[in-house]
């Protein structure tokens, strides 16, 4: 049973419990295992688990060589790592699962409906899926109320960002322990109000792949463009200030300058695509209201300059990067 | 007269003319300085220009505290900026003109002919606008022949991505000048084959903006929350490798098994929307064997390791900047 007041700060005597082990599954056992939890491995073939134990230790060690995990913690990591031969007994006592088993809604739901079985009641039990809901495969399990989507980017090991996806089942307590077990894992949780086709990182991603495809299509620029166009400037800030923050900074007087300004021309660009182009509908919504909270526009020079000053000091890393 | 076969890499003693003198205008002075070139500034006002020196000054002086310019060239850098009172003089023996004037059709036309007639023969003459291209404002203009798009991000002077977008009358030396100026003031020229409403740059960011204003008028999910799925998420691994390299290393057959096993998601999410999601046109158009040339399928996991290390080094950087 899962204590939700829990901030997992401490976990040297808590389990997570890994079902599957592919490269998510692998990449996911690095992230608990650097956050101190023991874990236990399991997948149909004890062949795959012991390939598993070998990925898991080549990126701890990968990740200590570039002293992002301290050396001298990696033999005790290691011996945090159980593999285990049945379903049942990798459930045993854990306070979270995390399943990582195939993208097929048949195998997923008697997959989970198998684990809701063996695992402890309360406990979450998070699906990596990038693309099938919880109230899809979950809905006939016994326990539905605590399964959940935690859909990561790959490699999760690297790459802090993970969307957590409840169905209308889902208890809240469940969410919000999913939540701080990704939060003290190094993780960066994304709490979406309710289930979307595709989740939000895949639909972001896939607006910007449909377009980048387009022009491809369309001869208006080469691969290699469109991709430096992304990694040399709309990523490079990106990956310093989000989308929203990004435009709100980019109108003297904010958000809602940039849209009345930059809007029209945004419509015009895919106006044969039949999209819904209003972003003032967001507005109405307290867009505004929160990012001046953030920003107030009285402020907004100082905002510009402060992200300048990120900017320079993302620039003067890269350069070091590069130098190493 | 510019000289195609310049590569600019000593240009001491060559001359740059901005016009406009806004932020986007200063940013612009700071990138050229920085590169070694004379730049001449003008407004219509002194006043601007005056001020514009100042914003200019203290740009360089934040980059030579971070270290991205040496400080003993600061000096050096500010003697090779001139304030100039008329266009005539502004553009007087200049190899490049970047005009940075409002985004105002009819302004931009008639400052871009008067332009044209102090400027010498062949100089290009790049207009930062956002929105408005060549074939319109410059429609008119006796050398249209020399006129094009030079687009940045703002702020130019630290996001190197810039686009270049000829008009159906651009010479291609110009355009080829063009670039090599972009290319050795430190900027990543993107050259568009030809013109397309929004250019790429705003596309691509109009078409993620446009999904995460519909997310967030949906109720998927906060502002916030939208915001850091991208900086924690997408936005870093796109800083380091961009859209299509990325898909490329996320299927171990490569961009083409991507496509055949996620298109399908792809085009569930975007059903509702009429956009075109049928993303292997840009196969027939040879974006595989672009890929593969750059990664074989062979040595993918090989690459997707090497992807791993610029996450880590990154990682590592970012760790180091927020010690700092």
């Amino acid at each position: 049973m899962t204590n939700a007041s829990d901030d997992f700060n401490n976990n040297s005597k808590k389990i997570i419990s890994i079902i599957g082990c592919g490269l998510i599954g692998q990449a996911w056992a690095v992230v608990f295992l650097r956050a101190g939890f023991n874990v236990k491995i399991y997948d149909k073939k004890r062949k795959i688990t012991e390939h598993a134990k070998l990925g898991i230790e080549d990126k701890i060690k990968e990740l200590g060589s570039f002293g992002l995990v301290n050396q001298h913690l990696i033999a005790e990591m290691m011996l945090n790592l159980t593999l285990e031969n049945g379903l049942e007994d990798a459930l045993r006592g854990s306070c979270y699962v995390q399943e990582c088993g195939p993208e097929d809604l048949e195998i997923k739901s008697k997959l989970t409906a198998a684990i809701d079985e063996y695992t402890d009641e309360g406990v979450p039990i998070g699906s990596s899926t990038s693309g099938i809901p919880a109230s899809s495969y979950a809905a006939e399990a016994k326990g539905r109320n605590r399964c959940l989507v935690v859909h990561p980017i790959n490699p999760p090991h690297l790459i802090p960002a993970v969307e957590i996806v409840p169905s209308q089942w889902t208890d809240k307590s469940v969410l919000e322990t999913a939540s701080k077990i990704m939060f003290a894992s190094g993780q960066t949780p994304i709490v979406l109000e309710k289930e979307i086709e595709g989740f939000i990182l895949n639909r972001l991603q896939g607006a910007l792949l449909t377009e980048a495809f387009q022009l491809l299509a369309d001869g208006v620029a080469s691969y290699e463009d469109i991709d430096k166009a992304v990694t040399d400037g709309l990523g490079f800030r990106w990956s310093l200030m989000g989308p929203f923050e990004s435009i709100h900074l980019n109108a003297p007087l904010g958000v809602a300058q940039y849209i009345e300004r930059y809007g029209p021309m945004y419509r015009k660009m895919f106006s044969n695509t039949g999209d819904k182009t209003d972003w003032s509908l967001a507005l109405e919504k307290g867009l505004e209201e929160s990012l001046v909270k953030k920003h107030p526009i009285s402020n907004l020079d100082k905002s510009c300059k402060d992200r300048d000053q990120k900017m320079m000091l993302s620039l003067v890393q890269k350069q070091k990067g590069r130098l190493n």
